[in-house]
């Protein structure tokens, strides 16, 4: 039985088995791939090279670290989590992977992460890091007097389009369906000049060369528009990795794991991080520092849960 | 008026202003110093120079970042904070400087920090650092194979003793006032071959050369004990420095900031990093990840507060 599995091999994930490993506890990772996600990073015409992440170095060397203490990785996807519980009020926690084994542990962090919802549009995958993005809270910055349009009809798009309004050149928003025009929000940015508000349209498709270079967009009446911009922003809302505890812990509406300020969620010993949970995320050093939260609050539990009690006793 | 004042210059601080100021906010840092914590560091017989401090050089990067934009940084302590609410619901933040300055602003962040609690033995400031610690978090795992004594009563001493138990050679535990013998870890510890409990105790006095060498413990009923220890922990909480925010914010029992998992506290547009907040604190990678955190919820909240509700209207 390991004290602790750790899913998920991305910043979060791979900063709480270090610092676990660092506290010596038996600590497994269980994740099919190791890194950093290559959907933060963002490619503008006359931008040098890529987009310096900061904090990309710090995981860098925390997966050197965990590649160098292989026992302590296991390579494959968690299928299945269960809490199996003992009569006299002692648990355990029961990780299945894809290949079938079953791991056992006194606690888990879980750091599966988010995933981008792709619209499916010609050019999406193509364009995506060199002017598509899915985070403006990452992204929006680099767009100062570039063009741009957002996707998106939720308080998110509204969001982006605040913040790139206030240093991009245009700033369009392709809202699908009708966002809610009584918010402060849009108010705001229904005044702003630079901003036109595309009620009903949707991306059809978008072009360029080495770089994104416009974006046709489709009204309700079926006229299109070719969009000068050297960005696509969608906005609709990540879809976070959240299968695995799926009825085992709280889940916020939109399937964020609900956290508190450890990173402790709503079962005993189940701990999260990263984009995977409900705060903000999406940027490397965050997830770092709560991936260490959460590896710090794992062995506070260990501690005040000694291993006698996890064991449920054996069924006659 | 500033968009953002950001309160206190460790390392939550520093990384909140260069987020903030990515996010073109205009923010001005208050902190009379800028930089780490001294304390954070540990150097032993025998350990290759300094302790290695994961996430210091993005501290120092982020402070070098500061400096250059000095327009930035008031080199001052915040004296005083005030909401000042208008009658239509409007509100700004009021912070005064020691050196009697007024800040206005529509949100703040306060990064104040903690600080140990000094006991006044003779040797404590001497060997700070070189084998007095106040954090068992930071340090325990340096102790491998040494001798240390944990000073204190309370969870985090016991807490503390049961992580430098599972390495260190022997530890004990100088207890002033009696622990809680019913609890877990003080029956876990109790066990322990390695566990010297000593109820009573405090320690008296520290010495040795480069290194600390051994602690002197007094008993309830005069007698003396010299310990032959590399480490003392002195884990008797620290002190937050929420003074600032006192009757202004939720405070928890000991007098930490209580913020949720995006750092706002229960002021709508104050939010807080860092050691002074209830979240496990004390490793610098953490406050780099709330301190930016902190900078995004502060930036969202002035998105959706825009300019104008927040200047109380004139009194007539």
């Amino acid at each position: 039985m390991y004290d602790l599995i750790i899913v998920g091999g991305g910043p979060a994930g791979l900063t709480a088995t270090v610092y676990a490993i660092n506290k010596r506890l038996e600590t497994v990772l269980v994740g099919d791939e190791l890194g950093g996600k290559a959907n933060y990073k963002m490619r503008l015409r006359g931008m040098e090279g890529f987009e310096h992440i900061t904090g990309e170095e710090i995981v860098r060397k925390f997966k050197g670290q965990v590649e160098y203490l292989d026992y302590a990785c296991r390579r494959d996807r968690a299928a299945r989590l269960e809490v199996v519980r003992g009569p006299s009020g002692g648990q355990r926690f029961e990780v299945t992977t894809g290949g079938g084994d079953v791991l056992e542990s006194r606690a888990v962090i879980v750091a599966t992460g988010a995933q981008p919802r792709l619209l499916g549009f010609p050019g999406e995958n193509e364009f995506l890091g060199r002017g598509v993005s899915y985070s403006a809270v990452s992204h929006a910055p680099l767009f100062w007097g570039r063009d741009a349009v957002v996707v998106g009809s939720g308080r998110l798009a509204l969001r982006a389009v605040a913040e790139l309004a206030a240093l991009a050149h245009q700033v369009y928003l392709a809202a699908p369906e009708p966002p809610d025009t009584t918010s402060p929000l849009y108010e705001k940015i229904a005044r702003m000049e630079n901003v036109q508000i595309l009620p009903g349209y949707g991306v059809e498709s978008v072009a360029g060369g080495d770089f994104l270079a416009e974006a046709t967009v489709r009204g309700p009446d079926g006229d299109a528009k070719v969009l000068p911009v050297q960005g696509v922003f969608v906005e609709m809302g990540l879809e976070p990795s959240s299968e695995l505890v799926r009825g085992v812990c709280r889940l916020d509406d939109e399937g964020y794991i609900v956290v508190d300020s450890r990173g402790a969620t709503s079962v005993p010993g189940l701990f999260a991080a990263g984009d995977v949970t409900s705060t903000y995320a999406e940027q490397v050093l965050i997830a770092v520092g709560d991936g260490a939260k959460a590896a710090l609050a794992a062995f506070e539990f260990l501690l005040e849960h000694p291993k006698h009690l996890a064991d449920p006793p054996p069924l006659v």
